[in-house]
């Protein structure tokens, strides 16, 4: 059955997080309807290729490792922004979000992972070293924490933290608490007791 | 911005059926991980290798329409199977819900698509001179008329149903009704309306 090119581009497709049998056996569908009649390129194709220039030309910024196509990525290029402060996050889907929040206008470090002894993740396989290096070598007076708020997360701000301590450089972490649009209601326990313990004055 | 080739693919992969901008650029990423690191072929060539080969190879079965990598279909290939019975269908993924169904034992023909004149489509988009081809051509006792149970699949199937009756070949469809595990509380009144109108003896 695999030698039949429909099939193998939905066991493919199928190896997408978040895409079972039936979702993939549909796209494949549509990218195949895609390539009938018209002359024009298809969205598959168009999809090979953007597949391919993927892998051919994205890498790790030199400097914050986060993925880009050039030595240098377009935020450490800017030299509007503000090289002394360094927000280190988990993946390149976090600086996305970060920027979208339109909220910070310093630099990243992108560790590619956190911390998970049971996985077989620990400091090495992320980018600790590169960041040690980047705050000894260049001016910077503060690193934002900004990993995820689960157990991983955690347990690689505080590691960080822990080595950063001796640098004498500030680190701060995003503030935790109720995100917007929740309502008490519907949040769950830990959420609620953190953002109450976290209280500000008005 | 459209000069970056990972935010060129979340844009092509954005234009699959279901796929919205975060959905777009969590497969991205996934797809950008997995040509970092490891040796292997990434699933990003894989998948890219994939679309290609079924835009090269995939065309239309001679006999039924289907789409497929040969002249003729496994299915139209197939002399164990009743070429005295066709079952019309509107796409290939029709074919496959059937195949899996396991209850059915004759050949298919695909129309690709299904009458909508709002949209455009009418009977010179679908394959329907092939299908009668066919049917002139061919020993056929009976057709299947398997279209979806909605407006255009209705109207589709009317309208085949009256260029088949001058053949004097037997025309029947999928009988309507409750689907399996249905519950009467939950299912819309036009599908209770219909299994109630065509009720059957124990």
């Amino acid at each position: 059955m695999t030698s039949d090119p429909l099939h193998r581009l939905m066991l493919e497709l199928g190896r997408l997080p978040g895409v079972g049998e039936r979702s993939a056996a549909r796209l494949a569908y549509y990218l195949v309807r895609s390539c009938q009649g018209k002359k024009g390129k298809s969205l598959a194709s168009d999809l090979a290729e953007a597949l391919l220039t993927v892998e051919r030309e994205v890498g790790l910024c030199d400097e914050c490792q986060n993925l880009c196509a050039q030595v240098r990525c377009a935020v450490c290029s800017d030299g509007r922004r503000d090289s002394s402060i360094v927000c280190v996050v988990e993946g390149a889907a976090d600086v996305r979000a970060i920027e979208q929040s339109g909220g910070f206008r310093g630099r990243y470090h992108v560790l590619h992972g956190a911390l998970a002894p049971l996985d077989g993740i620990g400091p090495g396989e992320l980018k600790i070293t590169e960041l040690l290096e980047r705050l000894k070598k260049e001016q910077i007076r503060e690193v934002i924490l900004a990993t995820n708020a689960n157990v991983e997360g955690d347990a690689t701000s505080l590691y960080l933290a822990s080595l950063i301590r001796p640098l004498n450089i500030t680190t701060t972490r995003l503030a935790a608490g109720i995100p917007q649009g929740g309502e008490l209601e519907y949040l769950d326990r830990a959420t609620v007791g953190r953002a109450l313990a976290d209280r500000r004055t008005f």
